[in-house]
């Protein structure tokens, strides 16, 4: 009978608890059942090093491995830091190329220098090679473990090669076809092997169209890829055209993950903050830039209030009806912003999308300005009785509205075009904006009427 | 030698402008080398139905079928919408089940009933099957065909049955092995089949521990299941342990598109809303509750404002100063809460990762507010020279600061563990939250001070 898919959370807190007690006869009587990727839970979920470090030197070095390369950036950087340099490059010696580069690619460099002299030739030349591609392109993230063939090769030869090297390509999906200069010239995906016949050319059963990369495309790009063409696995080529790696879904089902993540981060006004990752210092960090920028502008808007001091000594109630057209034109503003940067993030806002992107966001904040400036402004006549005052919160209500409708859609896109990420055009912008705007709209507007 | 991975934009216009022309002779020229996904590219930039229409009308049935499982949904519905009932029936034909259950699931009730009349006896049960499953779940979203084989046959046998419906099984990565119950018994990948000899068991090749789902699981829950055991396809049982169908990896790395979709327009207060999808009613319905209820907590910090007039008369300048405290305490606090709502979907924060979450987010929120209401509180005191308002307004800072931190945290936490979705503990909560905090801890400190 097969296991369940999910491990329950008893199973979780149970492991936990063995591991806190230090239990190696309860723990080596469940190892067994136990997948990599549920070890790396209990790893992450153990919050000292030494319970982590006791656990991880129990493990197999293959199931080492395996576990090591699921588990989050910070439980792998804790459990690597104290581990012996010999224990370190057995992991290695058993990790995929891209997993030993990811890392390697956060050891000190000069641990990096000695952990690398130990490793074997081939494990070196490869990481090293991995290395020096920024972590975010098709080169950062694509493995060299490639099942390839030559094209002149038969059907039989290329399954019996499979066959030989079983163990290095527990994952293949294709099997690439080169010429003998390596370039690539076509791709045979495995069902087609069990489909040809075995006599036939290689060249005669591969794929010539299909997709590859170059290593220099960004990681964003490719897992556009993926998504638009459906794919498994793709080829990266160098500037030659030689094959030089492959990039798994696997992969690039975690950059999705990790884009989508930076792009809400971004949208908050957070920087470069890992979820998980660092302690209060970090957060503090990635986010004070954008606080401080707030302080800026927010001290720009008090600004503004300032200049109509008068009027607010003579209607104290301005104080408080400014803040509901600030708040209302900042929301809306934020959601025209999120629309866009998301659908900008997922290519479907492009060419005359642009256009009616703009109307439609412009229409309905428009629609919403109307009914909520109008509603607004008959509560705040029945509050106050005065006409005036209710038209004045009506109207600078709408006017905010439209306003951030336009730098919600407007300033994404025009970072797009100055390819800029649009998401740094995030809510502190536009709330902030709003708020100068809607203060100086709203009391410029009174102090006409009084 | 291999075509390049990405159509330029100019491949696009060229291709719009020759539907717009409707020069069928240099359409035709072009279709062969086109993917059927960027054929639903140009589609989905179409904005008039006609152009839509005769585009499509010019491919061939598997074409055809091949491309409107990649255009959008608006594309899509409109396209259908306009299709003979016969052309729809044999697009249809050509689908995987979960493509034409996502294809019928859009359109009218009586026209399905049409449509489904028409149809193959076995489109039409599949299809019906899969369209009693909600949407959202693993039934919603697996295929119905599986390559499936009983547990005596030999692996000579389960090569000789794929081989023989080839066609059927494209994009097949494992073969799934049922009692003669047809209940799920294991799985052999199709590697495994390649290194086995002929005449072995298939029983003695399968992988019997292996991952599965039952057809009611959510979605999102398949999605992490697929990601933390880096899958390609899982298989899906009903409540007997029988085999029902499969989800493969292209739908998964849909889904957790959407999910982070969901999730970042929830967060902005925008409810159902699909990008790209709908017009200016549309986007105005889907967010004017957001707003409304921001009208409402911005009415109220407006009255808390109201019960200060008098000190707001006495000094004018509160009233921009005020707004400061707000901006920054509301920002900080979606930092907080972005951070625990995107850990919380991604699974990061759980047991005593929530205690750490806390503590990080109160340290840091204390950190920057310190920082920043020493700074602001600093440049108040050059501005106008008076301490206690200096002082007043850097401790309402740090006040609110903290209030955003507990607020940002708590509440998604809470919501989650009362089993509601975190990412509707959105930006308009805590901004409007900290806006009434914030004047309210302002006003009423400086009211005393004075």
């Amino acid at each position: 009978v097969s296991s369940s898919a999910i491990p329950t959370s008893t199973d979780r807190y149970t492991l936990l608890a063995i591991v806190e007690q230090r239990d190696e006869s309860s723990l080596r009587a469940r190892l067994d059942d136990l997948h990599p990727a549920d070890l790396a839970d209990v790893l992450e979920s153990l919050d000292d090093s030494e319970g982590r470090l006791w656990l991880f030197r129990l493990l197999l070095p293959e199931v080492a491995s395996e576990t090591i390369r699921e588990v989050n950036e910070e439980a792998r950087n804790d459990i690597v830091s104290h581990l012996s340099d010999a224990r370190v490059t057995a992991v290695i010696e058993h990790l995929d190329t891209d997993d030993a580069a990811d890392l390697l690619g956060d050891v000190p460099e000069e641990r990096l220098a000695v952990l690398l002299d130990r490793a074997s030739p081939e494990v070196r030349r490869d990481v090293e090679d991995l290395l020096a591609y920024p972590a975010d392109s098709a080169g950062g993230i694509m493995k060299t473990e490639v099942a390839a063939a030559v094209q002149d090769a038969t059907v039989a030869e290329v399954i019996d090669y499979i066959r030989r090297r079983a163990d290095e390509f527990h994952d293949v999906h294709n099997v690439f076809i080169v010429d003998d200069q390596n370039r690539l010239q076509g791709l045979v995906p495995l069902r087609m092997l069990l489909l040809a016949e075995d006599k036939d050319q290689i060249q005669k059963v591969m794929e010539a169209d299909h997709h590859w990369v170059s290593v220099d495309v960004d990681q964003e790009e490719v897992a556009r890829i993926f998504k638009k063409y459906d794919l498994l696995s793709l080829p990266v080529v160098d500037a030659l055209g030689c094959l030089v790696g492959r990039i798994t879904i696997d992969d690039i089902v975690d950059v999705i993950s990790e884009e989508a993540t930076e792009d809400i981060l971004k949208m908050a006004g957070i920087g470069d903050e890992s979820l998980g990752k660092g302690g209060a210092l970090a957060a503090m960090r990635s986010r004070i830039p954008w606080l401080g920028l707030n302080l800026i502008t927010s001290a720009a808007s008090a600004t503004v209030v300032s200049l109509f001091e008068e009027t607010i000594r003579t209607a104290a109630v301005a104080a408080g009806l400014m803040t509901i057209v600030a708040s209302l034109g900042g929301n809306s503003g934020v959601q025209a912003m999120t629309v866009t940067v998301r659908g900008l993030a997922l290519g479907e806002i492009r060419g005359r999308g642009v256009w009616k992107l703009l109307v439609r966001e412009i229409t309905a904040a428009c629609g919403n300005g109307l009914i909520l400036g109008t509603t607004a402004g008959t509560f705040a006549y029945f509050w106050k009785g005065d006409v005036a005052l209710a038209c004045v919160l009506a109207v600078s209500m709408l006017a905010n509205f439209l306003t951030g409708a336009l730098l919600g859609t407007l300033v994404p896109l025009g970072l797009r075009s100055l390819k800029v990420d649009p998401a740094v055009a995030s809510g502190v912008f536009i709330q902030t904006s709003t708020d100068i705007v809607g203060f100086w709209v709203f009391l410029g507007l009174l102090s006409m009427v009084l």
